[in-house]
């Protein structure tokens, strides 16, 4: 944010110094904020891959970040959240707006023909898999044995499974679907999930263009209908 | 066993009596043997579910099944490899054959219709998958911390790959298969796999004759030409 906002021109930055230096100051504290907000997030994702959720104390965490416990707790309110903001984090990536505001969802929404939907959908969220994919991991092998986890991983199954109505429904916008919409949005669901990404990409080493093409096109089997196929 | 052995013949059983004594004994002894190693079999898999891996000790394992340590370790080795045949016995059910002999499998390959081989395939599968999804999840859970379960869940991998070429091979001897045989494998092997039943089933609550019917729809419409589909 602060290389977006001095490189917007000089001379706005002058002028706000110059005539509203309350802003100014505001805003440097939200990007210092937000600086450390990221600080945390990274100090987080290290120590719970290496040790482990149990595994990683809160001390830890702050103390790889460079800050105090306090401020930890201040931002993220406890451990389980903070695991729960890398999450959303790695859902949503650099951008800042919410997932179906993004440039990948819109232009699926915007897209008229299905193949092309399903395309551009799956060149989007792989690279959200690619990122979450190992976080949910996190979630889930540490699940078994934290209860408030368990929560956080049902509330992340149904959190996805509502984002992929949105697809479901811009498919069935362009089309009739082979299959009812339910079974459609849970069919996607499991095929997009992060274990299945884990299975081929981790364990059978496929490439991301190789699991995009796969599933652009296992999608489209089970989903389209025959006579629109290319 | 006991009763197979019993309902071959009263004479037979006689005969064993009076003229091969030591041949009833060593069978008597296999028989005690497998019953032992089926309750530490048994106790080890409600620890393991209960407790998780690191948790579950083998002098608890031992106390619940009623026998000593020693004997744990005389039939087991250690307790990775008896989280390995508790994947195995799951796998393999009651029929103490190797799965490949068993019924289901057989059918599958003496079918000739592609269609009716994904049915036989699915009921065969989903009832493996039902027993051993949940000692896999205990070995994926715990392979992030214990790196000797890393490596059992990689042999689990590969050879649930390894068996899944006989179907695609019994595909493949009754038509053409819409992508290759790699691929093919590879496809099945993801969409049957322990993670994908968990989701279904477990997290969406999918009973089992819906995840068959999906599982042998999708499976037709990913593997198989759109000329043979009924």
């Amino acid at each position: 944010m602060q290389k977006d906002y001095i490189g917007y021109s000089g001379t706005v930055t002058k002028a706000v110094d110059d005539v509203k230096p309350r802003r100014y100051n505001s805003q440097r504290r939200r990007e210092q904020a937000e600086q450390t907000r990221e600080r945390v997030l990274d100090a987080a994702a290290n120590l719970f891959s290496e040790r482990g959720f149990a595994g990683a104390s809160v001390a830890a965490i702050a103390a790889e970040a460079g800050v105090s416990e306090e401020t930890v707790y201040a931002r993220f309110k406890n451990k389980r959240s903070l695991l729960g903001d890398l999450v959303s984090r790695a859902v949503r990536g650099d951008d800042p707006r919410p997932v179906p505001e993004q440039g990948g969802p819109r232009a699926v929404v915007a897209a008229t023909d299905q193949h092309e939907q399903l395309r551009i959908f799956t060149a989007d969220i792989v690279l959200r898999l690619e990122r979450a994919a190992p976080v949910v991991a996190i979630v889930a092998g540490a699940s078994r044995s934290e209860p408030e986890l368990a929560e956080l991983l049902a509330r992340l199954h149904a959190d996805r499974l509502r984002n992929l109505h949105v697809l479901v429904d811009a498919l069935a916008a362009n089309g009739p679907l082979r299959v009812g919409a339910e079974e459609a949005v849970e069919t996607v669901w499991a095929l997009v999930s992060p274990e299945l990404h884990e299975l081929l990409r981790g364990v059978r080493g496929w490439t991301r263009r190789r699991y995009c093409d796969w599933l652009a096109a296992s999608l489209g089997r089970l989903l389209l209908q025959e006579g629109t196929r290319r």
